[in-house]
């Protein structure tokens, strides 16, 4: 295929200006691999559409040429998803340019915009007339509404307001053969049909390639009851959640826990003003926000009721409400640091699973007591969003040990914690997808029946395979089954 | 295929037991028509399983035999979707004795339960562990779990907690082939994948059968500040709606519109104790409800502000909040009594349209000029979910016109009304499906584009079109379209 090329690239310069066809090394350097420098490839060419019209004919360009598109938004992904391979024959599509707010609608309670757009531009764009877009996560500076759909991301308020799937009212998208689907509505309700949106959201950019969304907005809250509380065990967790959720209801909007160890490490590298706010020696701990959109009305009492009852039955050994926004704000960074603090520690090995919220208990319980019998002494770095049932099960090498033999054994580690959280009917992968990182755990966990499914949908959709090739489903698994449907 | 019938039967009887293989016309009778009556067909039988392990034989039979099957749950549908055609071909496959409810878990904050289950029972078994099971709708006495899956059904509390989509967390489902799709998790994060539970959401028993699923729990109200408000235009709603949202956020559960003419029909034909709340002579008017989960906090004087500013702006004309419990059901029973009491006016049409929220007052000024231009005096009954931008925008005849004259219009009537709703990016059928009913409306108004994808999925999903034929989508056109994908 590689004789197309060069027509192939000034075909796609007429489409979107010289100027957007990049490749030279240093011109594509930053969509080549990931922001941390993982998954480093070679991209035939970095395209930059600057409108669905664009896009639509890149796609179309590239699919009769027989050359894969990469489709790619802020880069901020974590398993390689959103960059080319090493085979040089990939394009990758980057969204960037495509930044138009469509419409902003307060009164809709819904925002409209294209798929470059930034998350933080959305939720500028929504306080700006009084509402709130809920999505918030650590990349939001860069990270892009495209991206965030492809990835169905969650971030640090999914309890209250659903990852990025709940929150999408309608999506443009350009199909595998360049059409464009408009299905960009704002609609509360519409059941006309199979309900297409779906497909596209969290499929990494395997089945089409989002061009613009709409999605839901909130009222702002007016204040937040922010809390941090030690615990002697992840059951009394669950617990004061729901004693929560009985109490204040959607108020609860962020529950998170931490683990000792993942304390211990902060506190071992803490920033400036950095402290323990009860003062150390519990095992676990939680922090949690409870936030309010009514002006006339103050949950405080009702969470200082929750915390009294928790330190009467046990619960709870002491709890701490934040005085002021810039102690909440302190509360959370100790929370934010813990994978910095976990990286000043040496190698890691992570992992983002979830269960159902009541068993998470059971989940740290046999997932501490296999990896302690596998490697005795390794640091088990336990946090995330138990409201959820996600957590980021992360461990440190025993002090002591080999970088090189600590990472040798990821394999087996990697094995025992998705085994023990496939065994319950968990996920391996909560919040950051498949991409190439985790497709062998995908393929082992995931039932066949829901491959099967799988495969048939991207071969509906993209016959030829136009789109992110070999993510999340691997190539010889959809080929294998090309023909089946 | 007429000459497997007798086998056929045998070995589902072999499957299910005989007495669940109905066949006389007496026990087919309940199946073979929709509760009003409408679409009475021929079923070649009607086979009752009792477990997914039973569905899935009899599906598997059923394919091997060429002979499609009609899933059904309570059989409370509008649009022809779950009864048999009248070719006494397709056999009926009744979830209703599939009732199991296989788990409720307060702190996980979810139900799982069979297909069979009625809504009420759902609702029941929330409520005796604490925990509200949202969906309520006026059939959810014989609406089953499965049935509001199929239909995506929406009901009274859209607004708050959405439709049935929004509350579900996992499926299983026995697919075309017989193979069980389990993916019956109760996780709120997981990224493995298309979400293939979506497909079967809304899908009418065109590419599954939904044996069992899991649903979201939210905490139970604790009061409820019912309103009723006179309003000078709709605008005046869709104002009040976002002042409401800025005052008390997601508590606002229920806010619905009704015309003029909706309450003097209602008021024409009183059941007891029914009486206009404000005295009348208004010409619009909203009801709605402020749910409060906290027993420590009270919105009344939140709402109560909100309304002495909108009567300060000329927003609302004057407003009630019922004093009681008993004075909020009588405000809703005025709502609820509006479509038996247009049916005492003789014929009707009915529309079931969505737009966006604010574009409520457009729709409403458009199709009223358009219809009144088509028909002089034709009576406009318009209520409905406006919080979800969803109207019931109905029509009586004019007076003294003859009913088989107003009947005849009826083509030119919907045209009116679906072209105008669908020319300001609305739905044609906002909660009550395709089926048979809408289908040529939604092959007008539907996107080909779209179309053509949902072709795609049902080739892909059912290549023998075992389930549910020509429903959703048009034999001919899936037919049509069967070797492109």
């Amino acid at each position: 295929m590689d004789h197309h090329s060069p027509s192939l690239l000034a075909a796609l310069a007429a489409v979107v200006g010289d100027a957007h066809v990049l490749t030279g090394a240093q011109d594509t350097a930053p969509y080549v691999a990931e922001w941390r420098g993982h998954y480093p490839g070679i991209a035939r060419a970095v395209v930059r559409p600057a409108s669905t019209a664009q896009v639509s004919r890149v796609v179309r360009l590239c699919a009769d040429a027989g050359v894969p598109l990469v489709p790619q938004g802020g880069n901020t992904g974590l398993v390689g998803g959103s960059t080319p391979d090493d085979s040089g024959r990939e394009i990758v599509i980057s969204l960037g340019r495509m930044t138009a707010l469509r419409r902003v609608d307060p009164l809709d309670n819904s925002i409209t915009l294209e798929a470059g757009c930034k998350v933080l531009a959305a939720q500028q764009a929504a306080l700006e007339c009084g509402r709130l877009f809920p999505l918030s996560l650590a990349s939001e500076g860069s990270a892009t509404i495209g991206g965030i759909l492809s990835t169905n991301a969650g971030g640090e308020q999914v309890l209250r307001y659903g990852n990025t799937r709940d929150l999408t009212l309608g999506l443009e998208v350009v199909l595998a053969d360049g059409r464009v689907l408009d299905a960009l509505t704002t609609l509360r309700k519409d059941n006309t049909g199979y309900d297409l949106k779906q497909l596209f959201i969290g499929a990494e950019g395997t089945l089409g390639i989002v061009t613009a969304a709409a999605f839901k907005l909130y009222a702002q809250p007016r204040r937040t009851v922010t809390g941090w509380v030690a615990l002697p065990h992840p059951q009394a967790a669950v617990e004061i959640l729901a004693m929560l959720t009985d109490a204040v209801g959607e108020r609860v909007t962020a529950f998170e826990l931490l683990g000792r160890e993942a304390l211990d490490q902060v506190l071992a590298h803490p920033l400036d003003g950095m402290r323990d706010p009860l003062g150390g020696g519990y095992p676990w701990a939680v922090l949690f926000d409870v936030s309010e959109t009514s002006a006339s009305l103050d949950p405080s009492g009702a969470v200082e009721e929750v915390l009294g009852q928790a330190l009467e039955r046990g619960l709870a050994s002491d709890a701490a409400l934040a005085a002021s926004g810039r102690q909440a704000q302190e509360f959370w960074s100790l929370r934010e640091h813990v994978p910095e603090a976990q990286r000043l520690q040496g190698p890691s090995l992570k992992h983002d699973i979830s269960v159902a919220v009541s068993a998470i208990p059971a989940f740290i319980e046999a997932a501490d007591t296999a990896l302690r019998a596998a490697m005795p002494g390794i640091r088990i770095v336990c946090f995330g969003h138990v409201g959820d049932g996600n957590l980021h099960y992360n461990q440190s090498k025993p002090l002591g040990m080999e970088d090189a033999a600590f990472r040798a054994r990821a394999p087996e580690i990697h094995d025992i914690v998705h085994g023990i959280a496939a065994g319950m009917q968990g996920s391996i992968s909560a919040e950051h997808g498949i991409g190439r990182l985790k497709q062998d755990a995908f393929m082992r966990h995931k039932s066949p029946v829901a491959l099967d499914l799988m495969a048939r949908i991207k071969v509906a959709l993209d016959p030829d395979g136009v789109f992110n090739p070999g993510r999340v489903l691997p190539l010889a698994r959809r080929t294998a089954l090309g023909g089946t449907p």
